[in-house]
């Protein structure tokens, strides 16, 4: 039996999806760079619903505009029912790279009008993910990858060797766009993508990138249900209200550490670490009399604490002295 | 102030780890192999309990039983209370390298005399081992890496750097033995440390070592969580018993997939991939009158099958038609 042909394989991949989890016939928009992965996305998705193409030309590159109005010449050309150039500032926040997909997520969501957003992240873009996350070294939350569905944001092809998205461009005689910043080194992501998940292939014997893809579902699942689960075990404290410790001690430190980090967040905290986190949950299984751990918080002239008190867990403010 | 020597950070972290997991004062066996880690290990081990040094001599490299022979008399001049050398007989199953750690671990059980035996791996060789589980792609289980305490073992360097060994060492005037095989580039492991974790480290902006140490450290736990919680939901079933699809259903899936592996093992399968796991979690989850699914099982002439039957899943064997 022949393999199917790659534009065949994303359809099947394209439809698989679509019936877990879109409703029959709503039509839907597909972001669209030009690259191959989401002019085959683009390709296959159009013969299957209305597709609205959302071009996001982010002003970055000398040429974009161009870039951007050859992409929507295609997406038309390929029977998409409208094809839309969204021209963003990108900020500062977060590096280059956060700032640019902060405003690239801001303007699909506002072009959108409700449908759903194919985007055309395949299994490679999922493995340097996992990879990315890795090197952060906080566990479940930051190797999970990315989720295939996470409304409005849809990713059919998460499960999809890349090989295939340019094997469909071809098959299909389109001629995608090459973003130069995808063979550039100075990017984090195309040093993991050119040299270090070819080494691993190299050292483990293959398979490396579906390897990281398994894991990231997996660890997703897992991490899913321990929010869930430190969800039910908070369920009933108000935002900021002190936690008894009696309702902490049963729990297994998994468990435990993530209702500590739902109440810290809850209380106002942000950007936690995992040892700050270790630090509160010490007030409970290490406890010794020590005094408040202090805790990041954005609130300006002020610091954020946690301690124990009275057989409880309890946050309270001081002015920063200066 | 100045930054401890290497030997104090050993002296510590062992003291933090007797005071942690082990019983005031009791003696205590080390795994010796002559190498910088377990040397240095061994010299802080004395120091601190009266310490018996176990020195395996695998028979697999010419000269070996002289650097046993070695490795015994610095145990000795570094005041161990004994020094002990164990020839073993290495097999073949599961490859050499699998096989000479089941002889290793047999030796030092049967030596140990009942003792809590200390085994001198590092942060970096964590770190190597979550990479080697990463390639398998099989979820939290695969890469949360070796445990600090699984009694009788103890591994209290898990957070220190190899660094530091060979810097104690140094600071020691020990000679530690050169594995040959430690720079042996046929071995996974090496090409790893030496390469894998370099480039890693390039790419990522350095730290990799540790992030993947805390990375193991959180999903062992999450693991264990999800574990425990699994084995809570399927308390009562006597292995082998129908599991009701009803006990099933209302637990989030990488709990409900954990309490399915738990059942298909204590029912006789073995050696289980993540995909026939799923496939017979489809049985529960999507329904559709679908045949029993084959799962792996040591028993030679039998196929086992996991069906649904009665809104129960069962398990049947049928002999192998030939």
């Amino acid at each position: 039996m022949d393999r199917p042909g790659a534009v065949a394989q994303l359809r099947a991949a394209l439809l698989r999806f679509a019936g877990e989890h879109l409703v029959d016939g709503e039509r839907w928009c597909v972001a669209l760079s030009g690259g191959p992965d989401s002019l085959a996305l683009t390709a296959v998705a159009a013969t299957l619903r209305p597709t609205t193409a959302l071009i996001v030309d982010h002003g970055l590159q000398a040429g974009s505009p161009a870039v951007a109005a050859t992409a929507r010449d295609q997406a038309l050309t390929l029977r998409c029912v409208a094809a839309q150039v969204l021209c963003v500032d990108v900020g500062t926040e977060g590096g280059p790279e956060a700032a640019a997909r902060a405003a690239r997520y801001a303007a699909l969501e506002q072009a959108r009008a409700g449908a759903p957003v194919l985007l055309a992240h395949t299994l490679d873009d999922q493995a340097e993910t996992v990879l990315l996350g890795l090197g952060r070294g906080s566990g479940a939350r930051s190797i999970a990858g990315m989720r295939p569905h996470d409304p409005p944001w849809c990713r059919p092809l998460l499960g999809v060797r890349r090989g295939i998205t340019h094997a469909a461009c071809a098959e299909l005689a389109l001629t995608p766009w090459q973003d130069p910043h995808n063979t550039d080194p100075r990017y984090t992501r195309v040093r993991l993508r050119t040299e270090v998940l070819p080494l691993l292939d190299d050292v483990l014997g293959g398979g490396v990138a579906e390897a990281l893809a398994r894991t990231a579902t997996a660890l997703r699942e897992d991490n899913d249900a321990l929010d869930g689960l430190a969800a039910d075990a908070a369920a009933g404290g108000e935002p900021g209200a002190d936690l008894p410790v009696a309702s902490l001690t049963p729990l297994p430190a998994a468990l435990r550490r993530r209702v500590i980090r739902g109440w810290l967040l809850a209380g106002g905290a942000a950007g936690l670490t995992d040892g700050q986190i270790r630090a509160v949950d010490a007030l409970v299984t290490a406890w010794r009399g020590q005094g408040g751990v202090a805790v990041p918080s954005p609130v300006p002239l002020q610091r954020l604490f946690a301690a124990r008190r009275a057989g409880a867990l309890t946050l309270y403010r001081e002015p920063v002295a200066d």
